[in-house]
């Protein structure tokens, strides 16, 4: 997790990380999340009562308007009232929102998307999450549940998905499913090695990065198959909402850039129902790195509280 | 073609249709229009120079700011000012928008999804158009070129597009679609006969209401398999784009209605990663018939003008 105190500019006046706890019990994480918050306040040498407001994303399903948290499956939390437990401790109006949204909303408010009416975020990790903006505003849906792209189909008769259907988007591109490849392919040992020398127990963004550095053939062909899909979804998305400007996220979009970018952007292009020479629909990283999140959800406070 | 005269509350004052000329001419189609106005302004016992202005829909990619229609296909048309040539027969000012936009309009103005600040439209005919509607307006898109929902890619290995590209919805699902598949099947002769015992030179509505009758079995695989495609359409719209409700238009819904919605609306709410026992989202049939277009031609217009 990540703490930032932000100005209006988008300027990180401090900052403090962690790793988050994985005992699943929500006093635990609200414990690091106080921390975190102090130590960043801290840095930038501001009073927490001198702040507007907090914001925080979280990874899973939320209500944006009470503040809690139905269900996040990595921390094992269900119907958690986030947004008052934080109150209570900070004596702040606290906004809560869904990672990957907080994510769009910071690349919208402070980076790759500053400036446009319209925006979609493509955020792949270990699963694929979306936010749309319109209107300059995040798109919540009539039941706050907009914005699950990765669980749009991309072949029905596709690999089994984490939400238990078959052929989402996530279960062909997301990092989760890049690394059921490697394990289910002979070649795939040399990447797997790598996750061992690097004691990593998931196929990280680094193990990717070592194992094209080695041009891993497995490695590549199976980078490669991701980044098709990813532009088969980057596709559907345009010729559905036509934004201004697709924002490509996450741990691989960070570390591998325009490399990563191009040949999505190049499948997405050539599924235009409208074609689009000119590229006036930009196709492109986030640039706030490890802080798309954090900035974002200082812009959900600023814009909710 | 349909003309109507409405009036603010989607009343039809008055109404007039032809079949639209097939001569590729403008000038011909624009002599049809005029009929159809002046012979509905007529049924209406209204005169044109007393209507607040005149709205239109057409087949193809329209500038609604400029009311130029770039591309309309089945028309023959390329970059033809249809705004400014009826304004010079009507002296009236004149809104053009999509023939499958307008129909949505319509149906949010005064149909199956009247009162929602959400909806989406998904048109089954001889393609498949959309129309999106996000806080209580049309979505445009930033060139104009959103709600292209026929085109999104179901199964990219799937059966070539008219648009040229694999795999799109409308390859699955629209009219076209399963009249290639019936043509396909050995089975398929006795659709085939229908349509010349209609005289019908494609597998029209109609057509498909027959054979349905008389419960041909290639006719009701093709069906259910297109009904499923538009099921795994109508997921992935509400998975994006959690609207209040999606309405299902075009020759089939309007002539099957609740049969034709039923196994959509299963397939599609089994593919919600946001689970809707309640039926929030609502996935309805149109309820304007041939009128939704006419009539959303005159909320366009209503609209913009």
């Amino acid at each position: 997790m990540i703490a930032v105190i932000g100005d209006s500019k988008g300027d990180v006046l401090g900052s403090s990380g962690c790793a988050t706890s994985t005992s699943r019990k929500p006093a635990d994480v609200l414990d690091q999340i106080t921390a975190q918050v102090e130590a960043a306040a801290d840095a930038a040498s501001v009073k927490i009562s001198k702040l507007d407001g907090i914001g925080i994303g979280v990874p899973g399903a939320v209500d944006t308007r009470s503040g809690v948290v139905s269900r996040a499956p990595n921390l094992g939390w269900e119907n958690v009232p986030l947004a008052k437990l934080l109150r209570e401790r900070f004596k702040k109006d606290v906004a809560v929102g869904n990672d990957v949204q907080v994510a769009i909303l910071g690349e919208h408010a402070f980076g790759a998307a500053s400036g446009a009416e319209s925006a979609v975020g493509i955020w792949i990790g270990t699963g694929i999450g979306g936010g749309i903006i319109l209107g300059g505003k995040l798109l919540r849906g009539s039941r706050g549940a907009a914005g699950e792209i990765g669980h749009t189909v991309l072949d029905e008769n596709g690999p089994v998905c984490g939400c238990g259907r078959k052929g989402c988007a996530e279960a062909f591109a997301s990092r989760t499913a890049m690394e059921r490849e490697v394990r289910s392919m002979k070649g795939g040992r040399r990447v797997l090695e790598i996750m061992k020398e690097k004691n990593k127990p998931r196929m990280t963004s680094s193990v990717i990065a070592r194992a094209l550095k080695e041009k891993d053939p497995v490695m590549l062909e199976i980078l490669a198959r991701a980044q098709h899909y990813i532009g088969l979804l980057t596709g559907n998305l345009i010729n559905v909402l036509d934004p201004e400007v697709v924002v490509i996220g996450g741990g691989l979009a960070q570390r591998f850039g325009e490399e990563f970018l191009k040949p999505i952007r190049q499948t997405a292009r050539a599924r235009l129902l409208r074609p689009d020479p000119e590229g006036r629909v930009r196709i492109v990283h986030a640039i706030l790195g490890d802080y798309s999140g954090a900035l974002g959800a200082c812009a959900l406070a600023d814009d909710v509280l």
